[in-house]
């Protein structure tokens, strides 16, 4: 006697399924949002006030925060008039879409219109967390080295937007633009690239630019990136 | 009628049976091992290779070095003339103990005194996996701010020794010191502080003389720390 198996396919995980659910309701509310990615220091947070501070006038912008432990970060947010969650981990190494579920209802969603999460600064294990967002962005920076594309792969695959910071040191270190390039290129061809220091502001219209043109060219409910 | 539930205590982890199977292993070569750690591009492959070179005139020096893709960092090492292994974790986004115990039979064991491990570019993960070595060493830099001990706590709590990375571009960014080593001093007293420049070579020898009496003052199967 045999048993037939049935094979289900398409089963989404439990974070993907929440993730579906995280952007619904942000579509619902009208809400478009980024997830920012990067190394312990990169300058997640000095992006996020800048485009704050650049935005604010034209865009209703809230924040969720996500770290190990602190609230530093959420603080040097919230000071610049964005309603922001913070979300501590406990030590997970990333956000997920459960917590960014948690999150949600304790923002004002239908007066936003741009919501940016900021990821746990981790260049491994944030890649493999879906949120529900619109669009991920990761930031490199300098001091870093030009190698991160080659050694860090899955990261730079699955996102739409790479800001390389802290461009106003450059000379100080042995970093080689084209090197570093040919790595994106090699793994998310055409990725949008964004040079610019946060410290001098230097190149953060690009970025700024960039970010409005996806905000503004974004249809609810269309499915477009997974992310 | 009631079931008495037996208690077992001290149930270690599949992990960690191993990590003590690694020591075993190591403690019977008369090898002393050092792991360590940082967010990508602190200078790991830096700090090691100038080590290597520092002391391979009195010691014999072995590496294992962990990385998510390429082997980048192992050629540069092996350049020094050590013998490295290269292990892919292959999206991990730590080394553990079982990753350690492939590698080892691949090493002369026998014929060195000191074993460097180089963990993958993580700030969060590789805190959590002991892998069986005798000291762990984290490696911060000047770029990445002087908050990351509030804000990774767990990796700062678990190190015998601690360098500050970069220190010739102190000047260029906005990096207080004291405020560094308060959060340091919070949860890891007394912690060995070894600030340098990999570049320059500015401060090595502090390190090096640390790293030196480590090794010397050893006893072999003495269990001391447990990393």
């Amino acid at each position: 006697m045999t048993t037939k198996v049935p094979i289900v396919e398409n089963i989404l995980s439990a974070n993907e399924q929440l993730a579906v659910s995280n952007r619904a309701r942000l579509d619902a509310a009208g809400v478009f949002a980024i997830n920012v990615m990067a190394s312990p220091g990169a300058g997640k947070t000095s992006l996020i006030t800048r485009t704050i501070e650049a935005l604010r006038e034209t865009h209703r912008i809230g924040a969720v925060d996500g770290d190990i432990a602190t609230t530093l970060d959420a603080d040097r947010i919230a000071a610049f008039g964005a309603p922001t969650v913070q979300i501590n981990t406990g030590g997970a190494c990333h956000l997920d879409a459960v917590m960014l579920q948690g999150a949600l209802p304790q923002l004002p969603l239908e007066e936003l219109d741009l919501l940016i999460v900021e990821n746990v600064g981790n260049l491994v294990c944030p890649a493999s967390f879906k949120l529900g967002v619109h669009r991920s962005v990761l930031i490199a920076s300098v001091p870093e080295g030009d190698d991160k594309p080659y050694k860090y792969p899955v990261m730079y695959r699955g996102v739409d937007g790479l800001v390389l910071n802290k461009m106003d040191v450059l000379d100080a270190f042995d970093f080689d633009v084209d090197y570093f390039r040919q790595g994106v290129e090699a793994l998310n061809p055409g990725l949008a690239f964004f040079p610019l220091s946060c410290k001098t502001g230097e190149g953060l219209e690009g970025w700024l630019n960039w970010l409005r043109n996806e905000v503004q060219d974004h249809v609810p409910g269309n499915p477009g990136k997974d992310r």
